[in-house]
């Protein structure tokens, strides 16, 4: 059997987060939270607690800021993976000053059909007026793009509405 | 016969208000309008007017800037009530500095079925890159919270995109 | 045969130009480009050169920043036209200070059917929270009411997200 690759959007407080958890929920046995939060501030911290807190038994948690292409060859083919979210793995890489085309080129390679299902979280951002600051406006560039290529490697792509789901694309 | 419950989202100047209701027009007899908006200033008055006299004679509007809830178990059961918008509503109180939990509580527990329709009308903001300020943080963290609590309690949720809606929960 | 006028709506880098590049393609003989975009700088420059660079050779360019409507009434009825984009138009004519109602009843009346496809870029900016300067806010509101219009007046309209087309409305 083979897993597919769900890309899960939405906006800021939309509940996509909890959407993705309960659809990696669904498959048995342990599952891999591949979160890429860093913890810079209190306001952060606090919002990963309380993730952390709602998530079943069953979930592994992998802390992976950076490198999620490698951690991804490394889990179990045969484990679901949820990753949370490929938004703030930009920022971090952003903020880092990586090499960004190199670091996506590598995340984009390693979205390979697994025999489990890789659920993919990340925000839709590009929906305001222009921001202000090009460094705002890179951003919202770069995470644009980003959801693009993954989107088109997806089986399935749903986008979060007020906790609701709106599929856009499903590879049946 | 049961009333429904039924969410309109939408971005700013995206035709919500005038869906939401041209929907509750759709019922006979006298309608009720819950108008949350405060006039702080020109710009918001101006708004506040063209609205109004867009409107057809057999709506009552009811100024709520606060108690929407005690509001609804005074109306009628059986008069079409449209709420525009909750997300003016959550304005008020966050600068009134109440507490929003009661109030959420509060409102939430007051959207029971009613003999004839409830539209809520609420703004969907969070699909713009993170604000700068922690306020705005904060503002479009419990409005994304809101819009969830009430999409979940309600049958129907529209988003409202150019003027038309794309349904995103129909419990039929 | 009468050609459908089409609106393409997405988010800033959503590929809402790649998508309508893709549809009008699909139409045979050469196809007219009508370029809003006005290069007052290096960033814009760069966008604007690879839009072109991406576009097949049947593709006739031109630049048309504020008379779109005498542009499409002097176009070959038969050859497809794509506008990219509508939301540039807006801010022109914003910034040039122009009669804004006037522009927009001037286009909105060229926006009849044509012998081939009309298919019409924009922006959706209206789903983050309500910008701090007031032009903005006024600019997010011009920018809504003539997605609106633009709209009610379309064959089919399309919301963007991540490089999928969400189809809003379709009078087949």
């Amino acid at each position: 059997m083979t897993g597919r690759i769900i890309l899960i959007l939405g906006g800021a407080r939309s509940g996509k987060s909890r959407h993705a958890e309960a659809l990696v929920e669904q498959s048995p046995g342990p599952l891999a939270y591949v979160a890429t939060a860093q913890a810079f501030d209190a306001e952060m911290t606090t919002r990963i607690d309380i993730h952390r807190a709602r998530r079943d038994v069953r979930w592994q948690t992998h802390d992976c800021p950076f490198d999620v292409a490698a951690l991804l060859a490394d889990l179990p083919s045969a484990q679901p993976v949820l990753v949370d979210c490929l938004t703030l793995w930009l920022t971090n890489h952003m903020l880092a000053d990586h090499d960004l085309a190199r670091e996506e080129a590598a995340l984009l390679a390693a979205l390979r059909p697994r025999a489990a299902d890789l659920v993919l979280v990340a925000n839709e951002v590009g929906f305001g007026i222009v921001p202000d600051n090009a460094l705002a406006r890179r951003f919202r560039d770069c995470a644009g793009r980003l959801n693009q290529a993954v989107a088109a490697r997806a089986d399935r792509v749903i986008l979060v509405v007020a906790g609701l789901p709106l599929t856009v694309k499903d590879v049946a």
